[in-house]
């Protein structure tokens, strides 16, 4: 088989970023917008260029399939996502949609025989942005998310799941049929930028993922009483903003001081009414985002937490309420899969290590569907989310090399 | 002199009530907004139809003149605002403006001689939300707003508090004629709403305001390190909201400790970049509100709060910037007015307290110009600054009462 071809993946990355909305100020690509869907447009595009046999199913999922010599033997799958968090990076999901792409270009031209049908697919709208919950198109998948979920959860503008599915045309009615995925799956890979530093200290360009932590998300209400900033003595005053900040450094102390191998506390969303600056805070509302790759580790950091913030509500005379909106299972990796990609490292010469995912991808999610391998490239400086994102195409190609060559494997194992 | 009507002080507050931007959701009437206009053109009105004199200067600020039979004699003023916070009450400042109408009303129905001019003025902009500069008609009646200010300060839109008055139509090109204010003023009285809830405890009706906190405003930026929230881990991350928080906690700490007979501090506004869930935030914005009678105390919170958010940033690795927009010095009142008024409501059987105003008002700038006395008539609850804002219109018009005697009297002072 060739190698990886960075001109091929640079084009890919370059061609897809025409579709943002903030240009100039990082990458914005909101699952369902107008960039996403011509982002998508695009991308089934390339995959029809080649010769790969294209599918969109009711949430917009991708498939670009390769037929195998046995069609009855259940596939082997790669993929990644193409939408973006606000005034992101461009390489995050992208870079293993564009490696699963060329992975099966570079098999395709091989002419090396694969007896199970390959596929590289686009999961809708990983990122937890736009409507309050993350990887819908994966969860979809394995029957997690539900169609009612369709109707309640809603983008800040107030638009439903469905009705923003509706909008792009997919075929979004037919999801009861759809879901969960009825065929089997023999195996699903999918690389995807380190969004930390571990491989960029070690010098490394290659990381075999032997975990991925999965995340806890939470919304929080603090209400208060909304009065003029002079007005009320610090003794009087019931500030819903001094009540969240202390929850915020209470999930911060918990973090740090619990005996996970891996754990995270973030508060990445804050609104505060009415928002001015002589006026105490009547209400405050946050996220809370909790990962680990001990399930057991994270759900007690979960219950400290909701007892810590009804500590601190009635403490100061405000009120709290949590909803919990996923409290989503850590996943190990398959081992066997991770030998194998160990083994064709190896035998390209590329140097590697183990290492352990702290944010989700939608490999956790189809986990449920299938066993798992992931691979990591380096992000310069760990920066993800921001529009300083970065990644070398290089490295990408490396990555990919691993990939193709561990697709092909697994495509005629029996 | 007749006492006041309860009807007439009710039939103003109803009237200028109907120019809010969020009916239903309190009220909303920023300065120089088209509802601040039209508030502005309907009191002129009313103004003209109980025969004062009514002049308009360069600020936008509102003159109605009741001239005194001996009109070499510096006037005697009274006034308040009628602009409000975001989804305000409909009592703080309007509440003054609609007392001195009234009682200008009353001495002229009385036809009792008064050599000096009295005055009911409306003050521009009191309120600190959308410029950044609380006290904007009144800071100009004493020169500490300068040109360049109109020119620099800008509304959340962009706008330069120049363009917001020329756009009013208002005579702002003669800003550098009208001010600083150039005639004597014999004295400053204003009536307004407590804000809080010590009257209703006390179960009084009026207070003799002795002193008034002034505000300290700072603006806050902190720029950490934006990247995924699962990607790095708790000691790798430069968390600007985690740093804010404790910001927050560290203001309300300092407040709570100090020594100071009455001190407040309020983080009202707050801005998270990028504000999304997965999103380690990269930068946080916030406001910081300092108030209390004693200029000492506060200047020495204000110089322990840099300090503490220096360290803060440094431990975390972070940097701060702090913007000072103002540092206005607490006044202390009149005492011969405060004796003046504690008489007159002893006669009118109002019982009244002295009492200290946590709040700024037009008043505390006014003090660079005249003596200064305020009145102040009570809160339900103690709120404001919300739609849950509450003045009985009856303890309105007692303190009417007592304003109307005090400023007669203050009229015929040689």
């Amino acid at each position: 088989m060739k190698r990886a071809e960075v001109r091929q993946l640079q084009a890919w990355l370059d061609g897809v970023d025409r579709f943002n909305a903030t240009p100039g100020e990082g990458t914005t690509r909101g699952v369902y917008t107008p960039e996403d869907v011509a982002a998508r447009d695009y991308v089934k595009k390339e995959m029809e260029q080649l010769g790969l046999t294209v599918s969109q199913d009711p949430m917009g999922n991708l498939f670009g399939e390769l037929p195998g010599t046995d069609p009855e033997l259940a596939p082997v799958w790669t993929g990644s996502h193409i939408d973006t968090v606000p005034n992101g990076g461009k390489f995050d999901g992208l870079a293993g949609v564009f490696a699963g792409m060329e992975a099966l270009r570079l098999i395709k031209e091989s002419g090396l025989p694969h007896r199970r049908t390959l596929s590289v697919n686009v999961y809708s709208g990983e990122e937890m942005s736009r409507f309050g919950i993350c990887c819908i198109g994966s969860r979809a998948l394995t029957g997690r998310l539900k169609a009612e979920d369709l109707q309640e959860r809603r983008s800040p503008e107030g638009q439903s799941i469905y009705d923003a599915i509706k909008d792009c045309g997919y075929e979004v009615d037919s999801f009861d049929e759809a879901y969960p995925h009825k065929k089997e799956i023999y195996a699903s890979l999918e690389l995807h930028i380190e969004q930390n530093s571990k491989l960029e200290k070690a010098g490394l360009p290659l990381g075999i993922v032997t975990g991925i932590c999965a995340p806890t998300n939470l919304s929080v209400v603090v209400k208060g009483v909304q009065t003029h900033a002079g007005g009320t003595s610090m003794a009087d005053r019931r500030d819903a903003f001094m009540a969240a900040a202390e929850m915020a450094a209470e999930l911060e102390r918990l973090a740090r001081e619990s005996k996970s191998a891996y754990i995270t506390g973030t508060v990445g969303h804050v609104e505060v009414l009415p928002n001015a600056a002589n006026v105490i805070p009547g209400e405050v509302r946050f996220t809370v985002d909790i990962r680990s790759v001990s399930a057991e580790d994270k759900d007690e950091l979960y219950q400290a937490l909701r007892k810590a913030y009804d500590n601190i509500a009635s403490r100061r005379g405000v009120s709290v309420e949590i909803t919990l909106l996923n409290h989503d299972k850590p996943l190990l990796c398959d081992e066997a899969i991770c030998r194998l990609l160990r083994e064709k490292a190896a035998a390209l010469a590329v140097p590697c290590m183990d290492i352990v995912s702290g944010p989700y991808h939608d490999s956790l999610l189809l986990g449920d569907l299938t066993k798992v391998g992931m691979l990591f490239v380096p992000s310069r400086d760990g920066i993800s989310h921001d529009r300083n994102e970065w990644t070398d195409t290089a490295d990408i190609a490396r990555g990919t090399d691993v990939l193709a060559e561990t697709m092909l494997a697994l495509a005629n194992e029996l």
